[in-house]
């Protein structure tokens, strides 16, 4: 079964009652050294874990997030609903300020609402089970997405093709399955050997230390490579198609990816390689007309210089570091997301996947 | 005036005569963090300087090579000529033997058997100043050959204009200048303002470790970036030509040069610019029809998994990690040798700037 880097752990029944649930989290700081779930119990845990990346990806962060309102109803001393109520609404805030450019968190935040204003009207036991009922529902959804996406991605690859990828757009980005890397699971699943090309992905390495970490976990082959070797990989005929995840996707189609997708893009084109972002609806922003309204976010230069605990490039050298870049829309074949494959006309094609028309 | 990484330092006349002359070496291992000169005044020194990659780049391996066998008749306590002559064969052997594969390094010791077999006839100090003579004419032989790529390369570089490079084609690599980077150098020095993206070159960071280090000494304007930002880079118009070297030339002109080489030329093509190739006629293997003939070496994976003295992808993952790639002619705007500037047809126009008709 694919991997869950944040899962929600119900306590037991005993005499005394219900015992306090946990969300156990796959601390990613620590791959692929080493595999170690933390017992979350406590919003001071939770917010600590999502600012120095022990769950990322944005799906993951916004389950994080309605996670951690449960752990507040129930680590809360209150003896009122009033007081109770204040508490899990202090913790909202901790959680919303720990990465607030995060949309996904706020989308977790936003999901909880209504549980949370129902505060502890009648029994304090039942007010906590109703705030897990909505984080656990909140995570069903995100994994319902994923397995979505990734049934229709897996209907475009073939037995004993290679795929090659870039960044981690897998399960530990998400509830379960990821988005690219959710295609390839299905396909596998249903009996078809798909084998992946990970780029390494620099400056932070996702590529390396996570998605040739879970598929070695999953069982499925993955030859890791340098960035700039994947013009070779597909020079010498060794890539069926490009699989990869998105950030933002404006209405015409242009993608927003981690710094690298552009290239890959462009690389996929020249080799004749179908090019295949998949992402939620959710990523999609049809108030932008264009990739070229996205604002690409600059890095800092540590990234770049010291990435590995070690600085390999000289003091005070300046550094171009965007991380992220726009695949324009003509190099995509297909976006496949929750609802289905869309394909050119984008402008048409999204929009019907929205609305369901 | 540009970094020379290896240097004949002659000795001093005194009363008792001419003290010993010793190589000056720049430790490249220890860069950028690091400038260190060593004083090499034997052959188990120099032998050690090129296998740990003290000194690199295949002109300069050539150099180290010839000054190394100059080292050998300095320390020979040997008292007739043939003993003399048989301590400098043995030295020959232990440099022939420190890098088999560098090509250079074979010419450095071919161009200093005519001195070599003079053995030591009359006066032994004219001996060893013999061998200096020889060895210090190879030295400015790969000087000048430099020189005349940077002038020529020169001569397609505007005032303004923004250069991308790969890897380490510098003045590191040869006795001064490099080769891309003399271009960069000599128009500098002509006045004209030329400033440079420095792709980091993974898995070694040569781009990163030495290309950005040299360019910064000589007060040329340079920024780095990951391999993977190239693309974004030339996107966003601030590309204005590529300048690479090569180890090897085709007679059909497709160039194989350090992994990544041919992703750029891609790129390049796709944003309708200009790619230079700049090296030696040395580096021309008029014998091979094309470059599909040109051996790809493999490296091993700790390269790309343990790159920075820390393990950042998991352990057993699979790595395909090909050193060098080949950019096809098509994708090459003109190959630039001490001779002059070869356009396609590369057939005809490479022939000619070796037989120099």
């Amino acid at each position: 079964m694919p991997i869950r880097p944040i899962e929600w752990i119900p306590g037991n029944r005993n005499r005394k009652g219900l015992t306090p649930g946990y969300v156990r989290l796959l601390d990613q700081t620590l791959l692929p050294g080493k595999l170690v779930h933390l017992k979350i119990r406590t919003v001071a845990q939770m917010c600590e874990a999502i600012e120095v990346l022990r769950v990322r990806g944005a799906p993951a962060i916004g389950v994080a997030a309605a996670m951690g309102v449960v752990l507040a109803a129930q680590e809360s001393r209150a003896k009122t609903g009033a007081a109770l109520l204040a508490d899990v609404r202090k913790a909202v805030k901790a959680l919303a300020a720990t990465r607030p450019t995060a949309v996904n968190l706020f989308k977790g935040l936003a999901h909880m609402k209504p549980a949370i204003q129902a505060a502890w009207k009648s029994d304090r036991r039942e007010y906590v089970q109703s705030l897990v009922v909505a984080a656990v529902e909140f995570f069903e959804q995100d994994r319902a997405m994923c397995r979505a996406i990734g049934e229709h991605g897996a209907s475009l690859l073939k037995d004993g093709q290679t795929i090659l990828t870039h960044c981690n757009a897998g399960s530990l980005a998400t509830s379960e399955y990821g988005t690219a890397l959710a295609a390839i699971y299905v396909a596998a699943e249903q009996g078809r050997k798909v084998k992946v090309f990970a780029d390494e992905t620099r400056p932070l390495l996702q590529g390396a230390r996570l998605t040739a970490w879970e598929l070695m976990e999953e069982g499925i082959d993955v030859t890791l490579i340098c960035d700039n070797m994947a013009a070779q990989v597909m020079k010498e005929g060794r890539v069926s198609a490009v699989l990869v995840g998105a950030d933002r996707i404006a209405a015409n189609g242009d993608s927003a990816n981690k710094i690298g997708t552009y290239g890959v893009a462009v690389l996929a084109r020249a080799h004749g390689i179908p090019f295949y972002v998949l992402a939620p609806t959710s990523t999609f922003d049809l108030s932008l007309s264009s990739g070229k309204l996205i604002p690409i976010e600059q890095r800092g230069s540590e990234e770049v210089t010291c990435g590995f605990g070690k600085r390999t490039a000289p003091e005070g050298v300046k550094v171009y570091s965007p991380a992220f870049d726009v695949t324009p829309a003509e190099l995509i074949t297909a976006i496949i997301c929750e609802a289905g494959i869309a394909r050119p006309d984008f402008k048409k094609s999204l929009r019907k996947m929205i609305s369901g028309k």
